[in-house]
């Protein structure tokens, strides 16, 4: 399929390296959840000021017998330090933009000159008026669920900065209004997007299709890369661009090009010219993702 | 000196409590910047569209060698996988947040008529119009600088959110220029408040005299406490109200009142009502917060 | 051209319709802008704490003359209310939505697979990797510009929300920062969007072509209605949905309906299902939004 | 009272110039809601593209009876320009910011240690373990409803200019959830300011005391430029500053200063030094805020 970069078409992609890209930032949001469930989700016990002066002398090991019996860590009293609930608000912002991401590139795909995906859930995305409709239901709920949360962390990482000595005027009350907006907005996103990518439909032939309207302009890069081998890197820029101003395919410019005589010799500019010529470009990036995924694997680094 | 919930005398702490839970605030967001850091801060080499296919099939080789290179983590290319950025603001944004918690404090605690600290940086603080002042700058700086942080991190995870394909239009522009401002306020923050509390001038007599402004209903929760094993929580609440509303020293108020007739014997009531009676209280907070600091442990858990 | 909703094609428009929707959000900031700068730049003169006693009793005079000096309206000092500041930032918020909307529309039409307006400033737009790519580079900009204007509002009214009795400690450095930012990002967006859309070029025929994609169900809208006439709304939606689904030319399938039988008599089915049949629709609309721009009229009501 | 600036005492103000300050940022908000309202608030009305094709030719008679109907401004189809919604959630944000300014000054006035003013709701502000406190309930709720404002209007903004073609693919849905929230929190904010100030208690006893904490020093301003008519700015201001750093009366330790001696005859030191010395100072200010209060003039300029 086409890479499409400042929504353009560049060079040729796989579906798969889309696809792994997608996984990539999901995985990513899975371990920094992951991290902040396991290690900041803590007991807060302090009394009115956050001293337990109170229970004193077990205000430790009776918040550690409370946080053993709610699943949570063992903390000294954080009711002013609300670095914890900014940090959560943060990793929920960021799982926000990588439930976007897919949901963002569905839209698009789906569009009706693209129509390289389409969402397969039976019975959605008619439209009452527009009959030939087939919206991208499920993607188009992603993007609008995860819209709400930069506003949210923003509103939650300076309720955190605003906090006055032992108890806020007015931050606590403002942050568990938008934790718990930003918790219901995430999880939906993830709902919708579960969803969208469960029935999503692939195309493979109007990929083909589309790589195919440009008459090869789409492999250009890597025809200037191997042309750049013979005539040096700034006359093959030219030469491919003398060739594109023609608007007709590619190769069969380039083998009229005078300036290119003798010099395309032993170049095989059809298997070059091929989109799909490479098919096992960024087979390894693939890989990569999934071993990640597969073996739970924290980094998304080079692989196994 | 006392603990302030809601703006308003609460009950006695002390200032080791209040820099513990600056301490712990910072800690968490030097744990939090030094693991994105060390794990997060990846090389990105993909090429146009993140195949690598003009390094085909060196590109892993060669990202690697770049990352060591650079002191980077090797890692997938990420061109439209933004969780990294994300991340990034997401933990500059809390930090920002740890930043802004101490110096809002200075600067309520350094009020004319609060009193108990004030900026020590000499030559600094006074104001051209009024000669009697002293300003506590550096705080102020510190939430200034951290005050931009929510904004630009909402910019950032917009941007992450918003990227197409396999390179985004617009949104790569709009998170460098965001990222570097938001890198340059949480610097210039850091910067501020390290001054400010370099250079604190903390006021212990004022701390007390603030704690005796109320003629001990400071204490009045740990009064009520110790009535309620002789009275019952209800009445013991009853006659504190009826004490305070005297508006004059609580102890002597309690000790005329006949309601509380003969159960006050044995009940040391001056020493409960001494605002500087526990000054322990909150000792193994203090202990936990420093064991921490200086043993690089990670979780901010009850200790050692 | 095709109206698309949901990144759908729907109905058919045409692009002067599209226009005057641009403009209308244009000619709607310039309004609010112009209603701002004629009305609520103020000038602000009160002294150390807003009473102007160091110039008791001219203040007032002293003010007017300097306000005249300046080009500003006079005003009551108005150093800790925060509103005009407040407002001009939400007048600017919403200018960076106005000129975003058009940029964003060029950039998706300026697709490979849409290639319905491309940007013709010379020279620009290429790619250094990519000799085929005419990259929409003045959208993007635009785009980009205006990405940080959100964030920074949110900055703006956060610090207007924020100011302490008679000077803020920290409101106001974080104010002129953001301000000068969200005044240079909405002055960029605009310089960039007057210069995509002063060089675009437009192709109707690539517009007709996209129309003709989908064999008519671009018209199914139109046909639906006039064949409720006849059949009644959920028959004629039910025949429509059975047309599209053979994936063939829509009016073909309608005329081999045995379930329409006899209901097409006297419909020109030819002429609904051109997607040009009616080049005037929405013609008063266009007329409005050039009256309105041209008569300097305020409101963007219906029309003269 | 005690003008404050950078929360710390700088000169002396009256009660009323502070509460003059609220009214014009309240009534600045009224005037932008009204304005709003009363031309903004108009009629959508265009069918699924924004063309009114389906009404077609009577689609502007039938969107002004509509409007007429429901009491909102006729006007062209709006769907995506939605630079309406934009200056709308800019209003908001502004008012937003008008209502929490009061409510902070309200909460700082009433610490412990200040005691300027209390929120007077009977049975309010109590606390179950603190039984001497009396907390500003109101304002804070006020501070807490406002906070969530400038992320709502950020998130509305940010989907004002990310609405694509003729209907956007999500925008839409993030901002009908955002306008909701954004109407509830400013309206909530608006009904506790206007039950704090309905109820609070002004203690004109503890201002003048907070005045006389400093030992004139909140007059230093006026004593200085007083004498510098004498002695010249410079000099003017040393001989302050020695006096203030004696932590005595200022105006015993200037009256005992040889520098200054045979500089103060006919000076009225006293009276300069008296906070309550110049009490109509402001008092133009006062009359200027009311009398458009009570005019419905719009302009907040100088007055009649």
């Amino acid at each position: 399929m086409a890479g499409r970069t400042l929504l353009q078409q560049a060079v040729p992609i796989t579906f798969g390296v889309k696809a792994a890209g997608w996984l990539s930032g999901l995985d990513d949001a899975v371990d920094l959840l992951g991290r902040v469930a396991s290690t900041r989700l803590a007991v807060q016990l302090g009394g009115a000021a956050g001293t337990r002066s109170a229970l004193s002398p077990h205000g430790a090991a009776v918040a550690a017998a409370l946080a053993d019996e709610l699943g949570l860590v063992a903390a000294v009293p954080w009711h002013t330090n609300r670095v914890r609930v900014a940090e959560l608000a943060g990793a929920l912002g960021a799982t926000a933009a990588a439930l976007a991401k897919p949901a963002r590139d569905v839209i698009l795909l789906a569009q009706t000159e693209v129509g390289e995906v389409r969402e397969g859930s039976p019975g959605r995305g008619g439209s009452s008026a527009m009959p030939q409709k087939r919206n991208p239901v499920a993607a188009i709920a992603t993007v609008a669920a995860a819209a709400a949360a930069p506003g949210l962390v923003a509103t939650l990482l300076a309720a955190a900065a605003g906090g006055e000595h032992e108890r806020a005027a007015g931050a606590g009350q403002t942050e568990w209004t938008a934790l718990r907006r930003l918790l219901v907005g995430v999880g939906s996103a993830a709902a919708w997007l579960a969803d969208c990518l469960a029935h999503l439909e692939v195309d493979p032939e109007r990929m083909r299709a589309n790589l195919d309207l440009t008459g090869g302009a789409v492999t250009a890069e890597r025809i200037a890369v191997a042309l750049a081998g013979r005539v040096g890197r700034t006359e093959a820029h030219r030469a491919v661009a003398r060739a594109m101003a023609a608007r007709r395919p590619l190769v069969d410019v380039l083998r009229e090009d005078a300036e290119l005589a003798g010099h395309l010799d032993g170049l095989d500019l059809d298997d070059l010219a091929d989109p799909a010529g490479d098919p096992d470009a960024g087979g390894d990036i693939i890989d990569t993702a999934l071993w990640r995924h597969h073996s739970g694997r924290k980094p998304c680094n080079e692989a196994p």
